[in-house]
């Protein structure tokens, strides 16, 4: 048996100097030492059972090329020793402008740790904070006149696991995490890498036949949930973790630039967070604020224009093939400042155009819906991905057949707003050169959100998704829009870190496969209960769900099939949190279960509360939410490839209080995959203490509403 | 005996089929054939005399990472047949914005070639263009569907030399060409780059042994003057030469990206002309315009706020050391955001007050100087090199001890306009971000000119001063500036290439070895008559000359001296054509040698006519001209270390007019060493016809200015 009761390494090392601090429950304590070479090094448990054995930190520095000849630049990775450490407690209730819940409390213990290298003259902090749910550390740097700036070859922070842990991962890619997730004990990782196929997904460059993506999510052969993330990751690379799958230890890798080299840092400065939540029970890693509560308090003033959305978009028919972004087929590539678009011969083709975002625009307006998405509306697309095209798009310039006032005018009209489309095609420099004048033309015609995109590989070349400049590119891009009143919903940027409590103008983000990958094969039926464990950790994902019509082949040549039931689809608007919410499908699709649209008519996208009922990762996940300022309450639930039994008992509702519940659930016999459509509507009177037993078909799920009376 | 007459060649290869061309006069031959395999080979005579032997032309190209798999890119270096060639003349004048010359002559002989790869099903087009002073040859790329996106893995158009010439040659780097020229035999180019102490200047990254930079300008031991650059560089890296030195053959050398690929192409493309310059008489090495010639008409309409201009500014007190650009020493590094420069304590050494920078008004204004330059005004300086610092500038916010708009109101007040100042420290992403923000506030306080610097290495990080991603981004600022009616003097930019002549608001660039070097070591006297037939046939130089207290030991604790005689400098108004000339000393320096100064105060920057008199390069170089819309003319000298003794014939003058002759020379004894500034000052009526000897010391020169009465 590995794991091994942490009073006793404990007490095995009490000979060296350390310090503790435990969570205000006292169930999650933390020890730090330093070795006899003084290097830092820490552990933690939970319960009194070990969650990380001690391990290293420390930063590797590179040999700036700037450094004097000869001068070898000294790590900061030993040689420490300890002049002070301070032990704090926090406790704060804070409002985020949208979320899961209406309040948020930020809890936490905290150890600093000053350290001092004698040998370099520098002093860093190492800061803990410790949650009921976890723990975060970090590196400061304060400003000194022996540490100004320095280039970081590579952080060494060091996770030791206590077991071969089953893990659901990523392989470690610098510029993609659309892959399928792996489940595999630690000790299989490396050999899993080997069959290249399992990826789904042709980019990946593998760093490492260990190399995992974070939030990697765990559980132990004795019960603990684990999950190690990193939070406000600002200025800063994205961190992987590599495995030495020898001694079942996770060492941070960060995410290069053309260079090779890992970070540009001048004092004063500090690392990101880097996080470990642990639980026993498997709910209270979704339930958890720790990545939240670790960034900092919102930097906006006036966030009134901040706002949860319900949205649909002229999108799922190309995704699917059915029209096109691009206008015309009719030159090899094109250069924007040399075509003359009204000569330019259409490709009949084209989806954004007047007449069907029109169509749109109504099908919004009488659904609640509260903005509409057009992707191809503007110059640029005939040739935009994978070419190392520079100027690749302008931002400002429509198609011929789009009329951008027009449309905006007939949306108002009609109480719905156009969101906007800025793919990047990860040209950005091209992007940043046009992105004054890109939020501007929103401003003018009343945009206030927009969708971008960063398809393939960076320009400036040799970059990577989820480097340094590239994470401050993305940042930069929010706190431009925030200056123009703008929401931002990046789609391929880096995994999030929580930074949406701090500009909640960023109201999604992609960064992990989408439902656009069940029009290119499918993902697996467990994705969706995995990605609340993993991805959606730092952030909401706008994963854009609602695909009822789930076989395409009905209304499209495209062979594919989405891998839920169509019931299942509904419960993706409650299992995976957004403030954001696309209806995903045609119009036309939605007229034909019009019943079944009702929910996503329905169902909010802001809560005040939120109660996860079940959870157990890439099994099933129930999960019970508060509509915002209401007294209506949605449940939802989504399983994997087996179905599910789920008992949900209606203890959250007011006493003595009725609900209309109206329950969409998978008739009898339907599957994913050979009865996919086949779902029950019923309605019934409810009151707190009900309990409803529903039952989830493979690949399925439920939905309910519970109106109050 | 290597030399071979051409017309032997052309007999021996007549066999093979082939183009020729021939320059209007004939004196310049061009000859095009492919070789049995297919290579496009070229050669090249003047006055019957082979300049170029037979030499191949094509473009290796990179395997993309886009491309499909197992496919091998083929590049586009042989398996070539013709299809079509045209030959055609060009013959118009046409009238720069500013110049030597109110006019220029464009007219030259046109071969076009079409070639077919039928392997690839591609084809290209090499076009040559033949004047009497040399020739221009490019690749065009025509859109076409087997043929859209490429990679460029290197270009190998070949310059095969006819023998051992002596050359005048930098050493190759993609970063810098601020390095003394040297002087060798092509044979010795090998040995000289062992002796790294010649380059003078730390940041030589050598990619060859035999790697050199262009222009390079030769002679043969026959007396054929041959000079290799290239024209119109636009989205494309810069070229160098790569000698192999067996053969004596040139190869195409370019610049890579930050992932060592040199240049991305979409069709339709052409590169950059590839010039070579011949004459037997050097004067026509500097009174060729081939390169401007080659350039794009100029692409702005109104042009009428482009101005030659005659400057001073705080500058050359903190070269030399007295003063600082940075206002506080307080810090170990600063961030701008974190700053309160109003509580920061100064250094007492901000050379950019409002007190002094009134005086360079106050100075401007006397002596007839349109603008007066400031460096340091803007924070951010405290930190501003070579520390890999991203957020280094925001180009906006002066130091408390400048006051912004008294100044401009001030300047503006007496006639003078502020010069307004941008190094970016390379952090080119940091100044793209801040550009329009900082291009508006120049047109709100009222400057029409930027220097704009490049210290330091280029952020995006990997990338290079001469990838063809950074020659977009120095010609974006330059359009972007254009949109606000600023003139452009671009400071360690990339070697021009004559695109003034396009964009005629691109006033100066630095890209070589300036006179801030007299006060970091000195510069070889012979630098300023090398520099003409090399660096300045791109486009002109701030060169800062008028240093006329060469002792800066006089005024400061800088042990260095200027390696020219008083006047020397004086002379380079009229050696080193530019229309942004700086008077380069401080004010005090002009009051001790006011009669001196005066020379300063009259030249013209602007010309009507230019009459390269006397030519030898790195020897002495003579030049009359005259100024824009005057019948005034100036006469410059400048020799190397060895004196010159110069007659010049004043048949350019008109017949029958008297003109005040003011002659500024080296006083008897004068010599840039020993005794720099013996200077006399005479004065006599001159006419058409009439002959001055002049005697310049070693280091020195001679000024004359010739006032029609």
């Amino acid at each position: 048996m590995r794991l091994h009761l942490f009073i006793a390494s404990l007490l095995c090392s009490a000979a060296a100097l350390g310090q503790e601090v435990s969570s205000p429950d006292g169930n999650v304590r933390l020890r730090f030492s330093l070795t006899a070479a003084g290097q830092p090094t820490y552990e933690m448990s939970y319960k009194g059972w070990a969650v990380v054995k001690p391990s290293h930190l420390g930063l590797e520095l590179a040999k700036d090329s700037h450094a004097s000849k000869g001068m070898r630049e000294t790590s900061l990775m030993d040689g420490f020793t300890e002049t002070a450490h301070r032990t704090t407690t926090f406790d704060e209730t804070w409002k985020p402008v949208w979320g899961e819940t209406a309040t948020i409390r930020n809890h936490y213990n905290e150890l600093a740790v000053d350290l001092a290298q004698p040998s370099s003259k520098r002093t860093m902090t190492i800061r803990f904070r410790v949650y009921d749910d976890g723990m975060g550390l970090r590196y400061e740097f304060p400003q000194q006149d022996s540490l100004v700036y320095f280039v970081i070859k590579d952080e060494h922070t060091q996770f030791a696991m206590t077991g071969d842990h089953t893990a659901w991962w990523l392989p470690g890619d610098y510029d993609t995490q659309e892959q399928e997730t792996q489940e595999s004990r630690l000790s299989e990782i490396r050999t899993r890498f080997h069959d290249a196929v399992n990826w789904s997904n042709s980019s990946v460059s593998v760093f490492s036949p260990t190399g995992v993506q974070t939030s990697l999510q765990m559980k132990s052969r004795d019960g603990l949930y684990i999950n190690i993330h990193e939070a406000a990751c600002v200025d800063y690379a994205t961190m992987h973790l590599n495995l030495d799958d020898k001694n079942l230890v996770f060492d941070s890798w960060l995410t290069p630039d053309a260079t090779g080299m890992k970070g540009y840092m001048q004092t004063p400065c500090q690392t990101p967070w880097r996080t470990v939540m642990v639980s026993d029970d498997a709910r209270d890693m979704l339930s958890s604020n720790l990545i939240l509560n670790l960034n900092e308090p919102c930097k906006i003033e006036d966030t009134s224009w901040i706002h949860p959305t319900k949205y649909c978009g002229v999108w799922w028919e190309m995704i699917v093939g059915k029209s096109s972004w691009n206008y015309t087929d009719e030159f090899p590539s094109i250069k924007l400042d040399q075509i003359d678009w009204s000569k330019a011969k259409p490709n009949g083709r084209h989806a954004a155009n007047t007449a069907k975002v029109k169509q749109y625009i109504d099908f919004a307006a009488r659904n609640g819906l509260q903005q509409v998405l057009v992707e191809g509306w503007n110059v640029g697309w005939e040739d935009w991905a994978n070419h190392w095209k520079q100027d690749v798009f302008d931002f400002v310039t429509p198609y011929p057949d789009f009329d951008l006032k027009a449309l905006n005018d007939y949306a108002h009209s009609k109480g719905v707003k156009l969101m906007m489309h800025h793919e990047t095609s990860s040209s950005v420099q091209n992007y940043e050169r046009h992105m004054e004048r890109a939020y501007q033309l929103m401003n003018r015609y009343g945009y206030d959100a927009v969708k971008s995109g960063y398809v393939g590989d960076i320009i400036p070349r040799g970059d990577h998704h989820y480097s340094q400049s590239m994470n401050n590119h993305y940042l930069y891009c929010v706190k431009e829009a925030a200056r123009h009143h703008i929401m931002v919903n990046a789609h391929e940027a880096t995994r999030p870190t929580g930074l949406c409590r701090t500009w909640p103008n960023l109201v999604g983000n992609e960064s992990a496969r989408g439902t656009e990958y069940e029009a290119f094969g499918g993902s697996q039926p467990n994705h969706t209960v995995i990605l609340p464990f993993t991805r959606l950790q730092g952030g909401p994902m706008d994963y854009t769900p609602g695909i009822l019509e789930t076989q395409l082949k009905t209304w499209s040549d495209n062979p594919n099939y989405v891998h839920t039931t169509l019931v299942g689809q509904l419960a993706l608007y409650l299992v995976m949190y957004s403030p954001l919410q696309m209806a995903a499908d045609l119009p036309e699709n939605y007229a034909k279960y019009d019943d079944a649209f009702q929910f996503i008519r329905d169902v909010a996208c802001d809560w005040d509360d939120s109660r996860y009922l079940e959870a157990e990762p890439a099994r099933y996940i129930t999960v019970a939410r508060k509509a915002k300022g209401t007294d209506n309450w949605f449940v939802g639930g989504k399983c994997d490839e087996h179905g599910h039994q789920s008992t949900v008992k209606l203890d959250f509702l007011d006493n003595g209080r009725c609900y209309d519940c109206t329950i969409y659930a998978d008739a009898k016999g339907a599957d994913y995959e050979k009865n996919p459509k086949a779902y029950t509507i019923t309605r019934r009177t409810v009151k707190h203490g009900d309990v409803l037993k529903l039952t989830e078909a493979r690949g399925g799920g439920f939905a309910v509403s519970l109106m109050a009376k």
